[in-house]
């Protein structure tokens, strides 16, 4: 059971935007079983489309589609599907009560033939309501494959996947399990750690594959298996992994199970009633950024300060200037209290600061480039670490943020397991 | 002048990663005037590499390859280079010489067997030499055919593309001017738009196409135009700008010069001498991380209280519980009052506040969800604008901090023209 995915827009393939439509399609493809073989990005054109298509239906049982629904000339995404489908456009009545009540609502300029035109579809097409946009999602058939065509703002489109999509795919396919399990080690190189497990992966059944993702300084092992059972599969790479275990435990610092950091993070606080807080120097507003993300953050965070010059420690943070010129700005005591005071003035229970230089240039220290401190503060006390992240601005912030979420989970998963 | 590209690494076809190679492969292509057709994401399997390889030089003169030249067992890309260019691996010295002295300064475990194998390149490769990491990139040749293979690690690749690769393209290629230009409206559709400029679409010229992005309530404009001489280009371009201006000056909002906002506007304050500060709610951090996102930033981004609490807007940014009482703590009053005390507590020239309601539940205020104050303080003064962005989470911080961006220019661009 493979699809392929291909997502249509000029504006791809002159890099104006990155495609992370195909990310979370294959992401949610994945989960059900169903794995992608290609993901083809093309243009806004009907001979290209045509030829994807046709590709993709030789290698594929299911295609799908993103892009170029829009009214406008240049997307001709809905008179290609007609050509390759030998069909022709007819007016869904559906669709067009929905797209005169999104103007009712949200938009002051009358209704135009455009607009109305959204509501064309090929006549052999089922529709997939989109609730958020006047754009419908498609589905059509031909020669045993089934092709979905969807809008591809990404908003409408992961709406449209788990309320339309991805059910029909439930029902219609006799699927496998396919389950990703990844283990997040920190302090040896890929090359290192696979000399360490070798023969453990000489010993990989036919149906687990291992796969190495070095990223920030931690390297990601990760193993995929396929077959029929779950709880068989489940229990397969649980023991793989007691094996790897006994073999890297040193360096193993944690698991992904498809749940980012912050969503366990922001889970643990919401069910203990616990808080965090940030005090960002070097990171400047990236770690609050991603604390923000979930749905329902505000009941777990309560803010950030973002103290990228040295007068904002002082003056908010209320670091006393004689402990920044005694340790400079960049160092473990002033890491240390950033966080200390920034739980203590926002009132939580956690807090995470971050001190250092990202580079290019070096800033109000002296500190090397890629020296950064992580302080950490917890109901218990306060401890900071130091990390030498290397030369390259983008990797060290990627790297102290990472680094500063992995610590903060360590501490809250102490207290939820306490 | 057409390239393709081609990414490798089952991790993109699972979706555990994002693909934001390509996107810049794309744009850094487009700049020097090479057209990319298509973009393949493929998996770490000779196979398909092989397939890959082939299908793509069918159709165009320049493949460049990422991904896939880690030392670990799951990366094929290079026995796949030979067995496509029937060609073996040797040791290429200069690229041994530089992993010994890389594991010398930066690692501590001794560099192994599997370590010296990522200087194995095939033999006919030209090495492009990578400073920041162990996999060299590799040049080859097949048919009139350019293949370029990249390591997957985007900042080693990026930095391989600059010094090696482009400057190898522009030397051996004769190549078209590709311009792409881009005007910024907000406040009519995509559909009212191009009624409105349904003459002017008409009579553009041949070699220039038009394409629209609607995005987070903006609708930009895109032209394209390739031919020989920039000059004339340019001169089409703004002459159909200007024309453009008469139709829909009054939705126009800027343009968009292949730069991105936030290097705009730091580009503006550094030659300013000026500086900023923000003050979040709803957008918890993604503005603050925006403005500290450019290298050299913290010349004048000096910093950003992020108060998703409200017990925090009283407490750091000393709004008055009397004002959030009166109010609503999402109110205009409330947002001036942030704007302007976070200007003045960080003693910055300009201040952007944020305050609203992003859902998916209601927060502290009764505001419908969607519903978001911008402040913005400049030296002039403070002002707050209202919006309602719609019901959905991620596309109401999106287009709050893409408003706050584009409030804040339009001021610092007033203060920079005076």
């Amino acid at each position: 059971m493979k699809a392929e995915i291909i997502t249509i827009g000029d504006e791809i393939l002159i890099g104006q935007i990155i495609d992370t439509n195909s990310a979370f399609l294959a992401s949610e493809l994945n989960k059900i079983g169903i794995a992608v073989h290609q993901i083809s990005s093309i243009e806004d054109k009907r001979s290209h489309i045509l030829t994807a298509l046709k590709e993709a239906s030789q290698r594929a049982e299911i295609v799908l589609i993103t892009g170029g629904l829009g009214p406008t000339r240049d997307d001709v995404t809905k008179s290609s599907l007609c050509a390759y489908f030998e069909d022709e456009l007819t007016e869904n009545k559906e669709v067009l009560q929905h797209i005169e009540q999104l103007f009712e609502k949200y938009i002051e300029t009358p209704i135009s033939d455009l607009n109305r035109r959204q509501a064309l579809v090929p006549s052999q097409a089922e529709v997939l309501f989109n609730k958020y946009g006047t754009a419908p999602g498609m589905l059509l058939r031909k020669d045993g494959v089934m092709y979905i065509s969807l809008p591809g703002v990404p908003f409408e489109m992961k709406e449209l996947v788990k309320n339309e999509v991805l059910p029909r795919l439930q029902q219609e396919f006799k699927r496998p399990v396919i389950l990703h399990k990844t283990v997040i080690t920190y302090g040896l190189g890929e090359s290192a750690i696979a000399e360490k497990i070798s023969d453990w992966e000489d010993q990989l059944p036919e149906n687990i594959k291992c796969a190495y993702l070095p990223n920030f300084g931690k390297v990601r092992i990760r193993l995929t298996a396929i077959g029929d059972n779950e709880e068989h599969l489940q229990n397969s790479i649980a023991s793989l992994f007691t094996d790897l275990h006994q073999l890297i435990g040193d360096i193993i610092v944690g698991y992904e199970d498809d749940e980012p950091v912050e969503i366990q993070i922001g889970r643990l606080l919401s069910s203990a009633k616990q808080t965090i807080a940030t005090a960002e120097s070097c990171t400047g507003g990236r770690i609050a950024n991603l604390l923000a993300t979930p749905p329902g953050a505000s009941v777990y965070y309560k803010g950030s300060v973002v103290s990228y010059a040295t007068a904002i420690k002082e003056e908010i943070l209320k670091i006393p200037s004689e402990l920044i010129e005694k340790h400079s700005v960049v160092s473990a005591e002033v890491a240390e209290a950033m966080a200390r005071n920034v739980r203590l003035i926002l009132k939580t229970d956690f807090a995470i600061a971050t001190t250092g230089n990202a580079g290019p240039a070096k800033g109000d220290s002296d500190a090397e480039i890629g020296t950064v401190f992580i302080g950490i503060a917890t109901p218990e006390g306060v401890y900071s670490k130091k990390f030498i992240f290397g030369n390259h601005r983008e990797k060290v912030i990627g790297k102290a943020v990472h680094k500063s979420m992995e610590l903060i989970l360590s501490e809250i998963l102490k207290f939820a397991n306490a």
